[in-house]
């Protein structure tokens, strides 16, 4: 809850991106508005909305102007959420479902295509070049992600750079993209977008790497999702890379890692190792190198009361346990 | 072999799109670009990009101004193929093993929407506004054609006009878009872009008739797939509509088309029974009529060399075979 209040100055506009949120997945198709839906019910933060329409209050706040980009941020994170779960077989996001386990691949499949394109619409609406060749270098390096988390499941020699990008590409550009754009919305001057796309970008980076952690020691009614959900789809986060290279026990950690089929009790093993290790320390502690950075590039801003929000959602970040 | 010769006054030009194609597919990850790269070479036959070179022979000709909008064009395509491949589970498309075949749903799913992200980096390029609001409407439709064919899928309640209504979203919409933009981009006035938008949206539905004629009754080498691959999806084209109110055995037809794992005798015997009912006569004449109204489309344009061309393309969609 503690994050509703960090957006308590946007409160009310968000509840228009939200109502705007569900004008866009009402298609003709019956089958289509209910698995588009479905996802849009489901919740979620709408950080990305929130990001963008933040850093529009440093320069012209137009929340008219804003509202199609938010909607189009939170449509583009939704649509790869949704291929994300056709991808991995996960068959709850949120506590809740996911489209695939309701209505099968083909139509999640589907669905955030739609989504994807319905984002479009949105972006061509802007006659500002910049929200378009953005948003569609940030979509191209997004599957670069996806597929480079492919290529490196399961493997064991990855190295701190090579997770360090691909958190990058699935994450930080897109929470960086919504801050510069929402600069860029209120017609910002270059030296305002450049800080609040770094902010975005650091920012980006603790927050998956928080997730992260998250996924292995977070309380399970908490996260809405069972802990251990990235060992078990071979995805080797920073906990794992550190504790591969620290903890006392590195060929088990290694063999359990590696393992593509893991039972309930090597998965709790593989953490009890990755905790043993000191590695969750270690992350936090690199979490919070990147929030010192967010927070220094908003030394570069206008004192506006939304400075002290963004510097308080980095510390929320730092503090958080969901 | 014949589309050739009927793309014969833009061969080179079509020679530089390929060229730009090959670019486009390639990203940093080895996994992805040999998974893009394979449904490039698996080739195709450029129909998208040569209708938008084609219908900017109308007004000031400019390959430069065109190239992005005819590799943006095919990319959409492809990239609709590949996720087509995922939920379809069909594991040869032109001849060639999927993209799936070879490296599994994970890698389709993401490899077609790099490619999708990559026509956007394309047509971001553009000033002209119509470019990214025509492809990102046509977008949103031909994913909604895609839900509409799998709501649909093994009902033989469905109509002529959920049939018509389909097509156009799945076919006849991107390659009337590929002559709108083509003469968008040369800068052609409204009544020249839309008579060429009317002739490619007509030529796109005889198109996908002629197409799902032929997925029943053409050459299985020509083909490059095993002939019934709708019947067998439960996709219920023109021909089987037809024949579901018209064949002599209307109620063992009905049984076979939507008994959902046909057996290959079964399909022969559908095949058969829809052949009998002079389905096949009727959706060629169906599709003659479109490519009617597409060369009545023609009479509004300037009389340069291309106007024969385009009708001779209609005459050959006419009479194809594969």
């Amino acid at each position: 809850m503690q994050h509703l209040l960090l957006f308590k100055e946007i409160q009310a506009d968000l509840k228009l991106v939200e109502k705007e949120l569900n004008k866009y997945v009402v298609s003709g198709e019956p089958l289509l508005t209910q698995a588009s839906g479905h996802l849009l019910k489901a919740g979620g933060k709408r950080i990305r909305p929130a990001f963008a329409l933040l850093a529009g209050k440093f320069y012209n706040y137009d929340l008219e102007k804003l509202l199609p980009l938010t909607v189009a941020l939170e449509i583009i994170h939704m649509a790869s959420l949704v291929h994300d779960d056709v991808v991995d077989a996960s068959m709850t996001r949120r506590g809740r479902p996911t489209v695939k386990a309701k209505w099968g691949n083909r139509v999640s499949m589907h669905a955030g295509d739609y989504l994807f394109a319905q984002s479009l619409i949105l972006i061509s609406q802007y006659e500002d070049k910049r929200i378009s060749k953005v948003l569609s270098r940030v979509s191209v390096e997004m599957c670069k992600g996806e597929i480079q988390q492919i290529s490196a499941s399961f493997d064991a020699e990855q190295k701190l750079r090579d997770y360090l990008y691909r958190i990058k590409r699935k994450t930080a550009l897109l929470i960086s993209a919504s801050c510069q754009l929402g600069a860029v919305v209120t017609g910002a001057p270059d030296h305002l977008i450049r800080a609040l796309t770094r902010y975005g970008y650091y920012l980006g980076m603790a927050f998956q790497i928080t997730d992260d952690i998250l996924d292995l020691v977070a309380d399970e009614k908490v996260l809405g999702k069972p802990v251990g959900g990235d060992l078990r789809q071979g995805i080797i986060t920073l906990p794992v890379i550190y504790a591969l290279a620290h903890a006392k026990e590195k060929e088990r950690l290694k063999e359990l890692v590696t393992k593509q089929m893991k039972s309930e009790e090597e998965v709790q093993e593989t953490i009890q190792l990755i905790k043993n290790s000191g590695a969750i320390e270690y992350s936090f502690a690199f979490s919070n190198k990147y929030l010192a950075k967010a927070k220094k590039e908003l030394e570069k801003l206008p004192d506006v009361k939304t400075k002290k929000t963004f510097a308080q959602i980095a510390n929320y970040i730092g503090e958080r346990t969901f």
